[in-house]
């Protein structure tokens, strides 16, 4: 039951935080998910590098997904070193010490109704 | 035609399940769905375990896929040993002692009009 | 670029062709698509069964995908053996004789305004 | 962190640029983005071939993805050597001539209230 599953290294190619917002924050507000299972006994230490269509890479962004634990982190309250700018293409890869399982999850709520989407992240192999 | 197919462990990072609903129940409640399909002749016994940001992990939610069939559960109505409450980020680790295919969805009617998501979830090589 | 890519069995756990809908047919009607690419230089015979919750297995449906072709086909319309009821869960496994790609989408417009998701199905490997 | 990560070849099964659109354009207006992660070192070209149910595959679609940079393309913008019709269902293939993660996503807002979907595209393995 403590038995760490994934892989070290995840992509995801179209992220996107939408630029402006109906409904009540936070929970209705556009936002981007990252979510990190830890199912392992160890402590994982993530490092996330944010890449763009016009300018160089943003990051590392640091966090640690406790053992035995998820992390469902918003993109846009990411702010060091740097925040990632909303209504901007963007693209990530996600680095850890330890075996996770990575997905994304966009909320759009630009028009009044709400719509999702979310898919696992694409895993790496061969990597550290 | 009845020849197991699959992996015996996947994983969800991003599960949640929404606080609250428009339109009529059963159909348009805000939930969220685990699929799981067990191609193959013999029953397969599943045992899920759901994982959260800032407790212990709660299960192992146990059941039974009959051979060549599909399950569709709302994982709202889970609650032995513990319900996973509504508005929490949580994620899954599905193991099951023969292989089969899981897939998530979520249907969201917190807005007047509701939004989907799906993804095959992650198979996890390599374990069992 | 008549190069056969993918793989010769493909599932998906989460079917479901909503049972009612809003909006004009045959677009906005709410439906799956069963979406298959065979980008090689040979026809491609597919044949699909259907599972379900409480009852026997459906199939094999099938059909064949042109060199070079994608065939985009909508689950609600497939009838030989025998249709797939609306508003009830199932599962597919895609089998075919060439490699092939195959995605699933659902447009589900059983509120006034439409949801949609769609996923790359599951490869499954080591069969065939 | 400028290593290549992915692969040379992936694909996606269902493309549809939807035939109509509500809200403002250009972010509301409905597409299909094809986004492409090169985070390595060199350019990566790319090149897409679409292909159709009742007609001959449509490209090379060519261009460049910059090291250490993402590239979101709109699927209706590419005209060369010809456009992708809207209303019509398709299929991709695209080929690398370095690794890369490719995501497809589709912006439908047919109706008043904009639907979205992605699912990272399907790595083609043993090509190139």
């Amino acid at each position: 039951m403590t038995e760490a599953i994934g892989h070290r290294c995840w992509a995801i190619a179209d992220g996107y935080i939408p630029a402006w917002s109906n409904g009540p924050p936070p929970e209705m507000e556009s936002h981007e998910g990252l979510c990190i299972l830890n199912a392992g006994g160890d402590p994982a230490s993530v490092a996330v590098t944010a890449y763009f269509e016009d300018r160089e890479p943003s990051g590392p962004y640091r966090f640690t997904v406790a053992p035995r634990r998820t992390l469902h982190i918003r993109l846009e309250k990411l702010d060091d070193p740097a925040p990632i700018p909303r209504g901007l293409g963007y693209a990530l890869v996600v680095r850890s010490d330890r075996p996770v399982v990575v997905q994304q999850t966009r909320l759009d709520s630009r028009q009044a109704e709400n719509a999702i989407f979310s898919t696992i992240a694409f895993p790496v192999t061969g990597i550290g």
